[in-house]
């Protein structure tokens, strides 16, 4: 869900020495994963969960060995921080030590200990006498997830995947390809002792290979880049494959007229500052004009201290005029479709709660939009009418994320409506079967004047 | 579901003088649909249903002003079956009278009459006490459905889409645009007597117009193509809009070692006689190498005389051998691959489930397939292991259908596995929303050593 933080996908074809042994055909790859997902679908959960068990063991045996990969990938984004071509809190997200291996462990265990999402009976009903109809939740197949430069994302997403019955091909940042390497080495070894075939999790690495897996329609069933917006929208328009993502988080917070004033205050600080580089947090108020003289300005001098930079519309800078105000400038809103990632704040004085709606409908990616007001009606009508993924009534948009909806786990955020939306737990790495069990019969016995009726009865 | 039957996507240009009229830009046609879905999407069931009941009576009321719409389509296409240029049957299909207007009208209220797809609630959650998480079922927003030469099809698909409140692109099949142009054009002015807006249904023709809608991903929510494989594929290939559909249907029944051998029999011959044009017939039957000697030629001598025509691999021909038969000589299996649609039958001698499941996998599409066997333990691990949107067991694949499955009413069949998969209801139109109710809530309140727990409490 962080994004802008690390360059996951970047340009340069540097290969570190051990991740360029483990270089093959991505599609030899894929294909092996998808015939180990063949294999792999149908496990139970406790087998499913057995594997998991033994990916965790193994990584507590061998401690050692990953740390030791992990200095190779410091030592390199040292002379990248140096040459300043890598943050100092991108190198700091690379780094492992015990303690951080042991919470990587502990993180398997917890999407083991999660209910099964496999299996479940979504529906079922009787067609007629002898012939049932089931429809069951499956695994997807493969996996292609394209992650950020975190030793600890490797595991996540390996346990997720399993967890799900689906096999994985990983594409972790460049900065940690040799733990990376290490780490699944690990795991497929591991997974050599259970029932989950090895090559259901497998490693894939740069640009080029990236390119090539894009073209695999026919064997990756789900494609999830997690990074720069530039990275997911690059990936939307060059595949086939369905992708679960978001390009923007531009999310909204409309105070209506009728509200309770510190509150919007605390929501709209709370959304703004607890992580601005986060896809929920707010990069745009709309605030009602009848209160927006009063509001404004408490606005200013709540958030001005904590180091929020506003940008206002003309009505916006009207009222927090530095000459009545005593305040910093606010400067001019270039557009509104802007995602910051930071401490800056989009402000526009609205007229009412439709025109609020259509200024998110125009310029909102469809992510997480909140309402404040004491109006319930009002409260309903935006709740009712926003087309977004998540929509909030007096809460932070930051709630929207898939520990906080008690997922358990979350896969990701989408802006998609197709197949999974907002939050993704791991239901979203799911699909269904329908299953038919029947005596010989034939659809011929349904036709004409001695037709059998259905009997379709529905069963709980 | 029905394909190869009428061209729906023909290169011609030529427009029929009254389509022509109402062409518009596309976009400009798209813009106003999806803010047409904005004002749709909150509307309730009753006002969703009354718009539904405008349509119908409105229908009922202009039988001459569509009859005399058909009759130019009608001219026009008996100039194509004199030419060549047009099946009989497509021809036939074109046709309207006033008792196939009533089943269209009939059809519009059965429509109305089904459970509200809208919402619905998912799930629901108390995240704290006065912070409580929702999921709703709502609707996709705008629909394309490109579609083949039916008068039915245009009533049919404008009702499902407003029944689950989206607003909809119709690209009529070219030989019924001018009965298509006068459907919606009655609609239209039904609907300015409603709460729905009238731009929520809206033509699109030609193929230039459709090539503009394939790049309107920021105003089109899914594309359903109905019609041949080649229109499926193309459009697949060429959007970043979600596609619902399946361009391939290519169905096995396996029959196994220890089996019902008339049973089977019967299976076969509904899946390949009943229908063959659709997507649900089967193309290649699999034979356990153990029964097939005896199995074959019962095979053959059932499904000769209805015309089919087999064609086996070598193990099959060498069974099914003229000179030992006295029976037609059997044609070699091309490739596997083949939707034949007509009346030819595929067969393979096979050693086991085990290579069953493995050639499904390597040449099926994942559409429905079957399994033949009085063995309760291969039937499990058949239904279990063959990846598929339906699988069967004893049963016609022919049962893959949304009426047959009880849904109602059937949008498509899609072979994808995200979002909707096999037979599609009305729910493969619709999405969900998260709805958060707070009173004030801040996620910064739930970390740090003071944090408050979420509750999580998962409500009936």
């Amino acid at each position: 869900m962080i994004r802008n933080v690390t360059k996951t996908d970047s340009q340069s074809t540097a290969r570190p020495e051990k991740a360029t042994k483990t270089l093959t055909n991505v599609r030899v790859t894929a294909q092996a994963a998808k015939e180990a997902s063949y294999r792999l679908a149908p496990l139970s959960a406790s087998e499913r969960n057995a594997a998991l068990d033994a990916i965790a063991y193994a990584l507590e045996n061998a401690t050692a060995r990953v740390l030791s990969a992990n200095m190779l990938d410091l030592q390199e984004a040292d002379a990248l921080v140096a040459a300043g071509d890598l943050s100092p809190a991108s190198r700091a997200r690379l780094a492992l030590s015990p303690e951080k291996l042991a919470e990587m462990v502990a993180q398997i265990r917890a999407v083991a200990a999660l209910a099964d999402p496999l299996g479940r009976r979504l529906h079922a009903v009787e067609l007629d006498h002898g012939l049932d109809l089931e429809k069951i939740s499956v695994p997807l197949g493969v996996l292609a997830v394209i992650f950020e430069a975190r030793p600890d994302a490797v595991t996540q997403i390996a346990a997720l995947a399993l967890k799900s019955g689906n096999a994985v091909l990983l594409k972790p940042g460049k900065e940690v390809e040799r733990t990376a390497a290490v780490l699944v080495e690990i795991f497929r070894e591991a997974l050599t002792s259970t029932h989950v075939p090895h090559e259901a999790v497998a490693l894939i690495f740069g640009r080029e290979q990236v390119v090539e897996l894009l073209h695999l329609s026919s064997l990756v069933d789900l494609v999830i880049p997690r990074g720069s917006r530039a990275l997911v929208g690059y990936i939307q328009a060059n595949t086939r494959i369905p992708v679960l993502g978001h390009a923007d988080g531009i999310c909204h917070i409309y105070v209506d007229q009728h509200v309770d004033q510190s509150l919007a205050l605390a929501v709209i600080d709370d959304a703004k500052t607890d992580y601005p580089a986060v896809c929920n947090a707010v990069e745009t108020a709309l605030v009602h004009s009848s209160i927006a003289a009063e509001f404004l300005p408490k606005l200013a001098g709540r958030l001005h201290p904590k180091g929020v930079v506003l940008l206002g519309d003309d009505r916006t800078r009207q009222i927090l005029d530095p000459a009545c105000t005593g305040e910093v400038p606010v400067g001019h809103v270039k557009d509104w479709h802007t995602e910051y990632g930071d401490l800056t704040l989009s402000v526009r004085v609205i007229d009412s709660l439709d025109a609020a709606i259509d200024h998110i409908h125009q310029y909102g990616s469809a992510h997480t939009e909140s309402i404040c007001t004491s109006d319930p009606v009002a409260a309903d009508r935006f709740l009712t009418e926003v087309d977004a993924a998540t929509v909030l009534h007096n809460a932070s948009t930051r709630f929207a994320d898939g520990y906080r909806f008690g997922f358990g786990a979350e896969v990701g955020v989408s802006t998609s409506k197709i197949h999974a939306r907002g939050p993704v737990g791991l239901e979203g790495l799911t699909t269904y079967k329908y299953i038919v069990r029947g005596q010989g019969h034939l659809v011929a016995s349904y036709r004409g004047p001695t037709a059998r009726p259905f009997t379709h009865q529905v069963k709980p």
